[in-house]
């Protein structure tokens, strides 16, 4: 690959996802270049539809070219990633593992215009990519990258292992959350919009099944509840002693555009916390990749070309909320 | 103290603190009778005039006269507490020295509505009262028994000794909280409505101080912010960059009639936590007492006496925001 190459994004062009051409750039010495065979496609890319950058921030392929001074990888490997993409390295965060809050990181959707895993290519920091264990097919491996990372931080960070964990919603990210919750020791209790999901929650690890509309029938409380999925739930249901306990922890792993209406009172005297969780820093992606190898832990995917009718299609079954559960584009092999 | 004997408590009726009589209970095994010599008052209490329940709950005084199985507390001794009155004993709460959340609490305004530190006499049970330390006077100890129990434990569970401390508002809790802070090793960045504070501010321990109007002019984040008071600050002006940093902790220390409303966008892509605090749970507070003494904190008081008139005094300069900073009422001596 010695000479200048265009090869095929995909970005929002006036409300669609398109394919535009953009040029292959110089790899820095650490950079290193993955042909995308698989991405996952999730409601953060429609988000980014509107603003024309390159989308996709879930990508696992194969190295085609490492930068001179590039260690970890060589061209062959599996790698993944896409959504943090670099940090500064040196501030308080990067020093403490809790890189993705640096302040002068990028993030997908920010800085990094004309690069995404919707594409031939990818290119990525070496020290921000990820190997793919052997035990994870690459199909699996993508929606790891973003909503696996989210979910696995999210509850390592805040539930002990016997503990009754609640999950919110139950699509992308939380069909992951109840199985990587479930795989940590926890006591799984899933609430949902819809009684058809019920079978599927329990098969995935759940030992318990509510509606959003009858948390009255809990009898014994969470310690933690993650909430997957767009909207919040209604606080005043959930923050009552059968079903978050005290002291109980909060984890919204998404954000409304909306305030978060929290009501004081039971806030205070229950002490309700909330804990903020964004995808994950490196070294728990790295955990993450790994425990779910280990575990068995595997994504629902529904395949879709990686091509603008592909691309089409997924959005359609994400707007229209029949994704079940993670959307994975597969780029046609040469 | 062998037959029956009446004795004053203070409550509110219609709308102003009278003194009634109550009867002197028979002492269970584990009782402890405390003659009040001081007793702190605070808005806790005014909130509680309308449901006639007898106030107080900072309240310090000499033991007595002993149940029959007490064995930490022996008559002559200072003792201390109010707030926190009972709790189960073998619940996940009580048996990890999270006492303070057990369901079963009895904490000051529910269930012992004819005890209270307003008052000759308070009853408490032998382990939910607390041995002042030799150093700590009376009438200093007495705030100590919730607010600086309530500004210890939000600091001591939130802040890591060498970071930056943000204390919202300087009243009762506040100075306490700035002092606290300062001792425990963190650098206290005070914001206040009022200049005229600064000093004193700056005399407990602030290193920094900001007018809540100036908060553009913080140029280091705090990791930690305490809101003192019963008012949330504009959250939109403290979550930002410079003045509270990723990842950074807000812990409300009063629960205002309304709902907290976080803006849901930053709370989410920059990290932020909401930790709930309410005063402390036993071990801690028995730490509080003895960090107090040995670091030489010291509740600034104005000092009323403990009667009708100065009840009333103290409530007139509460209610008109005058009290600066912790209102002590102090009994007459025999």
């Amino acid at each position: 690959m010695a000479e200048a190459k265009s090869y095929p994004v995909y970005r929002g062009v006036e409300g669609t996802v398109k394919q535009t051409l953009t040029e292959l750039p110089a790899l820095g010495p650490k950079d290193v270049l993955i042909k995308i065979t698989h991405t996952g496609i999730c409601s953060s890319d429609l988000a980014y539809i509107p603003y024309g950058v390159a989308l996709g921030h879930e990508g696992v392929g194969i190295v085609n070219q490492i930068g001179s001074m590039v260690t970890q990888f060589k061209v062959g490997d599996r790698a993944g990633g896409g959504y943090h993409r670099n940090s500064c390295g040196h501030c308080s965060y990067c020093l403490s593992g809790q890189d993705i809050w640096c302040y002068d990181r990028t993030i997908f959707g920010e800085k990094d215009y004309s690069n995404g895993t919707f594409g031939e290519y990818f290119v990525g920091t070496e020290t921000y990519l990820h190997k793919i264990p052997d035990g994870l097919a690459s199909e699996h491996a993508a929606p790891l990258q973003c909503a696996g990372a989210t979910v696995y931080t999210a509850l390592v960070d805040t539930v002990k292992p016997f503990e009754r964990v609640g999950i919110v919603g139950i699509g992308g990210l939380g069909h992951l959350a109840i199985q990587v919750a479930r795989k940590l020791g926890a006591e799984v209790v899933v609430f949902s919009t819809s009684r058809n999901k019920e079978q599927e929650a329990r098969n995935f690890g759940a030992s318990e099944f509510y509606l959003l509309s009858e948390t009255e029938k809990v009898t014994k409380p969470v310690k933690t509840l993650v909430i997957t999925g767009n909207r919040y739930p209604d606080w005043d249901k959930f923050l009552v002693k059968e079903v978050v306990a005290r002291t109980g922890t909060i984890v919204p792993l998404a954000a409304p555009e909306a305030k978060m209406e929290l009501p004081a009172f039971k806030m205070f005297f229950d002490g309700y916390n909330v804990h903020s969780s964004l995808v994950a820093s490196r070294g728990k992606h790295n955990d993450m990749l790994e425990f779910c190898s280990s575990h068995g832990i595997v994504p629902v995917v529904e395949k879709f070309k990686l091509n603008e009718t592909g691309i089409a299609e997924a959005i359609g079954k994400l707007t229209s909320n029949k994704m079940r559960y993670g959307g994975v584009l597969v780029a046609d092999k040469d």
